[in-house]
Parts: structure tokens; C-alpha cells; sequence
């Protein structure tokens, strides 16, 4: 199977090649090139990568700094004879992209550049839990209208928003099926937040926030593995699964329920009517309780806070909160062992409130992984803690955004000149 | 992520389009959309279903049929007036695939042709553990020749082999990784079968028999789902994911390991070395076990002989065997239920020794999903039965022969000139 890297370069399946869409996907070739280049390129280094002739990167090139996507670096010798070489790299001074996200017990804002800088950043701690979902949504709906000021102040233009959501979401439509811990079924959170100023005319994705965090990790870490699973650590408990650096979006865009697998047959009954789900077992309310902190003052206080108070308990070596941590690092090892048994991904990256729990969580999940799945005696699975923790999800909201336009700069384009055309 | 049913028309990732892969590609489009539809297709009908045009479209077809791919029936009349047309079918008379299976207490052979059909079958029940793999590869070595022979005798020409394994495979290599049913480790198959006479110079894809298996059943099913997760149940449990008519293989091919999911914590232990894997409590010698039948006696029996024992005690009435089938299929749908919450797959389909003991075992499972699955609220998960039942694995090992040349038909032309040419 296979995802794309090189999707860009890709004829629509089942559809002839042809010439006319060469000169849209060449283009989306050499940004792409540009953008995974560790250090500045040169046309000629370009042209050598990617086997096009150098007029035509030359021309493409052009096209690519004129529209504010690529800039140029003041030239570099990079032989010792000839003529010094002007270095390439992503323009990072006008297209942005807005990521904005609801969870559980808070909601957040971030915008973020094409060269991949936070340029603007929002998070207020607060239980959206028995909120009705318009109240939660015109909240949200604020902060992206603040961050979309905030981000013209600074001469960027937001290119489009990514949403970030606690449960299932119909893709293609924007609506948020099921989110357990919310309580909420069947809410359109796109059109819920159509009505923020400035957003109206904004592509918008609405995703699960796993999957976006999952994201955010890849944009965070530049030595991030093409293939891994991040799991998230919240109230609920998620996945996102990245397979050639891309999302794995299964077929309905529901995958990565990691925190719906059951772990124990007959354990704790779990808010999606099942029982014995892996986030009964391994989710925060989950290890508070086990480790005989307050539920409801951790509510009160927001998730970081929340977290905190795991930290320092574990810190200051009680017994119960160590207790706590391994019987909830067991059950998410169980649960990751499982997925690497299923779907042969050689490594897991723990985000959400596992990141800051990983020195008492890690080494659970490695020696359950070491024990379970079936390649680990020959290739060890590789156990990593989150670079982008608690704000993956907002990040990588953002960086969805961003890196469409990295996909497509032709699409992007048009709707730039458009835009620039009208004024706005 | 996306697989491709036309992946043969997609461009190299990473490479720039260009027109010199244009005839190859189209070359593969218009062969798919032969063997795709349901009924035989004219030059025109192609035309129109691939946006080529007439003149291209004839020459590609001339091509397929010079090389046998493609035949031409009798010319049938589409419409009133007109020349009636030439309807164009996979042609089943020259190329074929070779399929050969390994697996704990059988071995099996069988040629496909380019049509689907089965020209040739070859099945020995014989427990292979405790036996060297030397003994058991010339077993089957000796086996593929027959069919080899067999095929030429029937005028086909066998364009490579498939062989299907029980256990992790490192594919590029055709290393057989690790075997727990069989305890065998780092077992070169490629290599011992290749003394086999007749095979030396054929491409041979070793691959997990649970994945060649699914294969088998979305060959053997024309209204198979394009995403579907098959369970092949045998001494071990393995899965093969299919989604967009693809096989999903994991990073390096491991993927499908459902028997090695942990179900039950403390469970039994397992021959891999873990604990509670859902093979120790719904594979076909557990189910023996817990039924009260005689394991060793089965063995002798092969593993078809085995489950017909199964079903005759479950239709007799006994309750101690009913009991047996229903603890197994509920430990089957929970690890089913875990797989499609990781992986959003829509349906799964019961094979190997679950085809047969469907009638006891998929309600169990469908309970599972139904209260396991995050989304089976809104979008029930289809429990199926395999049609391939346990000849699957050897038919999908076979079947990927001839996908590989639908895929890339030009690719096998060379080969098979080069065949005719040198007179083998």
C-alpha cells in the first residue's frame, strides 16, 4: 500500500496521464523538494533532484516566489568557481494556515506560517463538558477571529482552517458524529463556525484532534519517523496514525480509536456503552482516580494543570500514583502491541499527557511492546515521547493547512489571486 | 492515505511526470478496465471509460491481444445501427500464476489463468511440525513442479509464483522471518524452492499466508468490499487488511498479525511468547481443546478433516462445543471490534476454519463489533463469510501472479517475448 510523498507528481488514479497537468504537479514537485530540503537549494541543485531541465525549474521557480511561496537567500558560493548559487526556501512571510481546537476541558487557537513558525497562539483552560455546542463553538469561533487579526497585523494571509474535534467526524461534511466525552452527536461544527468573522470564506477542515496531533509531531520534529503511531493522551485517549509521513485516514476518516480497544474483557464500563476500553484504563480521569487524586478539583483546574498534579505526586514518590502510572502504562502498551501487530509500524510517539508522564509511562509500554508483538525480538519498536506535547493537536490543525498548499501551490495560486483581485 | 486501483496509471513518486511512461501506463489502464468490468467491453466502450481516444485505445488493445492478455469474442450487436462490436476479454488461455502454501498441517498447490479460472489444484494434509524445513520446502518444491508440468500441458505458460507462509516474511528478501506454529526461524523459502525444476527463473513472492489469503477472497468474489479486514482462522490466526482492493502491508510487511492481539491479559500463554493472544483462545486447536475433542487425533487428520469434527459435534447439539465456538467467537470479535476502531475497515469476512463454523462463530462477532466499535451505531460493521473458505491463501498466492501482470502488462510482455524468443 502505499501513501505519497510524491502524491503531488501523481496522475488521478484511474484517470489517463496526460500533458496538462504536468506543469501543476512539477510545480507541486520543486516546492516540495524545497520544502524537505534541510538547508537552502539552488535551481541547479533543483534541476539535478529532481531531473526536470533547469529553465524549466528556473520558470517554475519564479512562478513559486512571485505567488510569496518560495523566497530567495542572499547567494552562496557553493563551488569554488562559478557563479555563487541563490539558496531557496519556503517564504514563511505571507501564507499562513489557523488551527483551532476543542477538547475536552479546553479549547485552543494557533496560526501557523508556510515556513512552519507559531506566529500567533491562544489556549484557555475550560470544561466544555454538559456546554451545549453553540456556546463551545462561538467561543472557538472568537478565537479564530482573533487569530486571523492577529495574523493580518503581521502580513499574513490565512489560507484556510483546520478544526480540531474529540471524536468521530464526517470529513467530507464537517460534522462531529460522536464525541463520548462531550456527549455530542451529529453537531456541524463547520457551519457552527462559518459564522465567525473573517472565517466565512475559509476552507475548513474539521478532523479528530489524534489525527491532528499526529500531525503536529511530524511538523515538530524534523527527524520524525515516516511511520509511526502517536497516541494521545487526554481525558479520552486517541491515535493517529502516520504512514510516509501522511495521515492513515481508514475508510469513513474513523481510524486510530485506540482508546475504544479493549484491554480488559470485563473492566470498567466506558462512556461509548462498551466496556473495558483502553481509556477506562489509561486515560487521565483514569489515573487520577487510581492514584487517589480529586476528579473534579483536576476538572476545575483544566488539562496542563491537571497533569501537573500526576507529575508531582509521581514526583515526590507516592506509591499510589506509581501505582497508578504502571497499571495505566501496562494497559496502553497492551493496546499499542496490538496495533503494531496489526499494522507493522515500527515505532510510537506518546503525546497529550503521556509526554509529561513518560518517565513512569515509557518504560510500561516498552517492555509490554518488547513482550507482544510478534517482530519485537528482531526489530525492538521504538518507544518516543511527543516533541509538540499538549499543543500537537492545534499545531498540526494549522500545519494541515499549510502543508495542502505544499501539496497543491497551484490551487492555492488561483485562489490567492482571487483573492488579492477582490481586495480582501 | 490512498491505495490505487489505478495505481498503474499513477506517475513514479517523487519523479516529474513525463510522456516516455505514458504507453506503459496506458497500456495498464486499458487492461484494467477490461478485467474490471462485468461484462466483455468494446474499443469504443474503452474510449469512452478512459478519456483515450479510439486510435490509441485500438493500438493498445492490438497490443494485448498479440501478447494473449486480451481475447476478442464474437462480435455482438450494441446497438441498432452500426457495426456490431468486438467484445474484448481477459484472455485465459496462455498466462497463468503458480500458487503454492505452506502451513502447519497442509500443504497445497494450485495454477490460476489470467481469467480466474483454476486450472490446476493440489492439496496433502500432512502436520509439518517437527519437520525440518528442508523437508517440508522439496515437499512442496515437487509439488509446484507437478503443477508447472500440469500447466504446460494445458498450453499455459506460468508467469511466476506465489508462496504462502504462516508467519512474519521479510518480502523483498522471501526470508521467512518467524513461523511460531511451525518454530521455524529465518527460513530462506526463495531459496529452497528455487532447486524446484521449472521454477529456477521465475519471480517467486513469498508473502503471509492470512494476507494472500484475503487476496484469494477478493479474487474469489466479484461483490467483495473494495476495504474489508479477512480473518483466517487455522491452528494460528492471522488477517490480511484490504483496502481499496489492495493489500495493506505495514512498513515492512508485517502487517495482520489478529492472532498475536492480546485478548485475555492473563491469559494462556502462546508459542510466541506472550500471553492472552487471541489464537490461545479462538484458534482451531483451542476450540478443540475447550470443545472437549481430541487435539492430537485432529492432528493426524489434517486441518480439514479437523474442523469437519467441529461441526459435526456443534450440529449433533453438543453444548460443550457450543460453548467452545462461542467463547472463541467472542474473543474473535473483540479483537475484530479493536481493529476496526484502529483502522476504520467497514466490514470483515470470516475464513479459513471460520467459514465453516460461521454459523456458531459470526454472531458471537457481530455482538463484539456491534458494542465494541465506536461508530456501529450509525454504520453497522458487515460480518461476512469467506467464498475462497480455506483454499484462499493458495488462490490469492496464485491470484497476485496475474494482478502483477494486470498491473504491468508491459513489463510481463518483455519477459515473455524473451521467453518465446529463447524457445522455454
Amino acid at each position: 500500500m502505499r501513501t505519497s510523498g510524491g502524491e503531488a507528481a501523481s496522475a488521478v488514479p484511474g484517470q489517463p496521464a496526460r500533458q496538462d497537468s504536468l506543469r501543476t504537479r512539477n510545480l507541486a514537485l520543486v516546492l516540495r523538494r524545497i520544502a524537505d530540503a534541510p538547508t537552502p537549494v539552488s535551481r541547479a541543485e533543483l534541476a539535478a533532484a529532481t531531473g526536470l531541465t533547469k529553465a524549466t525549474v528556473s520558470a517554475l521557480v519564479d512562478t513559486l516566489v512571485g505567488s510569496r511561496l518560495v523566497g530567495e537567500l542572499e547567494p552562496r558560493r557553493t563551488r569554488p568557481t562559478g557563479r555563487p548559487a541563490t539558496g531557496l526556501v519556503l517564504d514563511g512571510e505571507e501564507t499562513a494556515g489557523l488551527g483551532v481546537e476543542i477538547n475536552v476541558d479546553y479549547i485552543a487557537a494557533c496560526v501557523v506560517d508556510l515556513a512552519g513558525r507559531v506566529r500567533h497562539r491562544e489556549v484557555v483552560q475550560d470544561d466544555q463538558r454538559g456546554r451545549v455546542p453553540e456556546r463551545t463553538c462561538a467561543a472557538v469561533a472568537a478565537m479564530a477571529t482573533r487569530a486571523i487579526e492577529a495574523a493580518a497585523a503581521a502580513g499574513l494571509i490565512v489560507a484556510g482552517v483546520g478544526v480540531a474535534v474529540p471524536g468521530l467526524v464526517d470529513r467530507p461534511g464537517g460534522v462531529l458524529r460522536f464525541a463520548p466525552n462531550l456527549g455530542w452527536r451529529d453537531i456541524d461544527v463547520r457551519r457552527l463556525l462559518s459564522r465567525a468573522a473573517g472565517l466565512g470564506e475559509l476552507p475548513v477542515t474539521v478532523d479528530n484532534e489524534a489525527n491532528f496531533a499526529a500531525l503536529g509531531e511530524l511538523h515538530s520534529d524534523r527527524s520524525a519517523m515516516p511511520d509511526f503511531l502517536h497516541v494521545s493522551g487526554e481525558i479520552g485517549v486517541g491515535a493517529g496514525i502516520v504512514l510516509r509521513r501522511e495521515l492513515f485516514h481508514g475508510t469513513r476518516g474513523w481510524s486510530g480509536e485506540i482508546g475504544h480497544v479493549t484491554v480488559d474483557l470485563d473492566g470498567p464500563r466506558c462512556r461509548c456503552g462498551a466496556q473495558g476500553c483502553l481509556e477506562q484504563l489509561a486515560g487521565q480521569e483514569a489515573i487520577l482516580r487510581a492514584a487517589g487524586l480529586s476528579v473534579s478539583a483536576a476538572t476545575c483546574m483544566g488539562g496542563q494543570a491537571t497533569v501537573g498534579r500526576i507529575v508531582e505526586a509521581a514526583e515526590r514518590g507516592s506509591a499510589r500514583t506509581h501505582a497508578a502510572l504502571r497499571q495505566a502504562g501496562r494497559a496502553l502498551g497492551v493496546a499499542v502491541a496490538g496495533t503494531i501487530n496489526l499494522l507493522d509500524i515500527p515505532g510510537v510517539v506518546l503525546g497529550g499527557i503521556y509526554a509529561p508522564l513518560a518517565p513512569w509511562i515509557a518504560p510500561e509500554v516498552q517492555r509490554e511492546v518488547d513482550r507482544r508483538v510478534l517482530s519485537a525480538a528482531w526489530s525492538p519498536v521504538a518507544v518516543r515521547v511527543s516533541r509538540a506535547g499538549s499543543d500537537a493537536a492545534v499545531l498540526g490543525a494549522a500545519g494541515g493547512v499549510t502543508t495542502a498548499i505544499l501539496r497543491d501551490p497551484a490551487e492555492w495560486m488561483r485562489r490567492r489571486d482571487l483573492r488579492l483581485a477582490v481586495g480582501t
